[in-house]
């Protein structure tokens, strides 16, 4: 433990309120940093073309494309329409060469309350891609979610969960490992060692941001490295002895990051990955 | 599923910022709601010989003392200090005739990461304190909190810790049951039967509120049952199968019901437990 310095990486949503995909990708290799998680929100207002060229100008590898997934709907017709718009993801994520769809996998539908049929209704929307995602070439990585957000973002909310269904569908799907939403797990190591153990490649991403104490809201107070409650340099040792190889990535929502000059947040995620990681 | 009806109890904490234990204990058997449990910072103000009376006059189930717990500690005189404030609350227990004292573990002792030791300060702590609760007679009740709690409130997250930590304890300790900190868990059926198939009596109390969508805060925004998500009745029906024969209890932190007439709140309660629940 501690051998390895995974290459940073920053999912742009760290920077989303300051800076539109082309400043990000120009002030992350700015300061040298060559990863980049891009949105696809973001890369619409940019264009695809425009962002391989930029990407390619800087050296950037694509450590990510955010998100496909949301599949659990009311009725057939939502579901298909999510299938079609993960399709799309597919292609984006081909365009600017991403090394995984990210897939945040979507909470109950509208007015339900049953949670096992949202997670049926997950599993089948990822077999539905997984013909596509396998001929591009590009591995769907499940995101678990933390607890927090089972009911409204993603009812796959354990590690555990997410290596079920990797068995399950087999070759092609692996698993994003975010410590903001896993820490707190007790199967978190063993976790991770069964995802090292799966035949392929299982283990595609990597997450880092903090738990802070307090948590103010649920959604946009998210810690920069450091400055909260989780030994993420553990968790990085379970991700190496697992033979993890990628990047360590930065994803922070926080009003409070998005209110600071966004070359001082490049900074610090450099610093903090340079000391706390 | 669906052939009993768990007698009502209120915890007062739904009712925390409007009434005083005595003031519960009326307002509550007003409208012919016979359980309560009761906090001990509101037992302190009354006095426990004053609340057995209370409760006596009206006929009042206590099904729990809030709470013992909070073990994890940054040395040993604050473990022993938890220690010794749980035995006071094992006597307060027996003074107001609980049927079992609610333990809300703990989180991270101040400045530590250390989730796994955390964890066996509470296995540590909730030993030392268990010759009295036997000899007592007040069966422990193991509340695992919802995930979002574990850095500050309860390092314990799952039913499957909790029984876990009842396997390794044996006779004494036990399980309450929450649906609002445990209904996300895919495991939740298989650890609530297997909770009950366990020797003696696991099953010590049933917690029930729902999850709202969306949640504004952590701590003060659950939901009245039947508005949120939370499928109430199938995990009643999995506390029936699990031979649970205890009560169903309200629990609300709501700023939102606690700005209500208290009367009507009751009311809620006993409406919603006929018809959601």
């Amino acid at each position: 433990m501690g051998e390895i310095r995974y290459p940073l990486s920053i999912n742009q949503a760290t920077t989303r309120e300051q800076w539109s995909l082309p400043e990000a990708i120009e002030g992350y290799a700015r300061q040298d940093v060559r990863g980049i998680a891009i949105w696809r929100d973001k890369l619409a207002e940019c264009g695809v073309e425009k962002a391989r060229k930029r990407l390619a100008d800087h050296g950037m590898t694509v450590t990510g494309l955010c998100r496909g997934g949301m599949f659990p709907a009311a009725d057939a017709a939502g579901r298909q329409a999510a299938i079609d718009d993960n399709r799309r993801a597919i292609e984006e994520a081909v365009g600017v060469g991403a090394s995984c769809l990210v897939l945040v996998c979507g909470g109950l539908p509208e007015g339900s309350k049953d949670l096992a049929g949202a997670r049926e209704m997950v599993q089948d929307g990822i077999a539905a891609i997984l013909p596509e995602a396998r001929a591009a070439g590009i591995p769907l990585a499940i995101e678990a979610l933390h607890p927090m957000y089972a009911a409204d973002r993603n009812c796959i909310n354990t590690i555990g969960q997410a290596n079920d269904l990797c068995d399950t569908l087999g070759e092609g799907v692996g698993i994003a490992v975010d410590v903001y939403h896993l820490w707190w797990d007790p199967d978190l190591e063993g976790e991770i060692g069964r995802a090292g153990r799966a035949p392929g490649t299982r283990l595609l991403a990597f997450h880092i941001c903090d738990w802070l104490v307090p948590t103010k809201d649920l959604l946009l107070d998210r810690g920069m490295m450091g400055d909260g409650v989780i030994d993420i340099p553990a968790i990085r040792g379970w991700m190496e002895r697992a033979g993890y190889e990628g990047s360590a990535e930065v994803e922070i929502f926080s009003t409070r990051w998005w209110a600071a000059d966004p070359d001082d947040v490049v900074a610090a995620c450099i610093a903090r990955h340079r000391t706390v990681c």
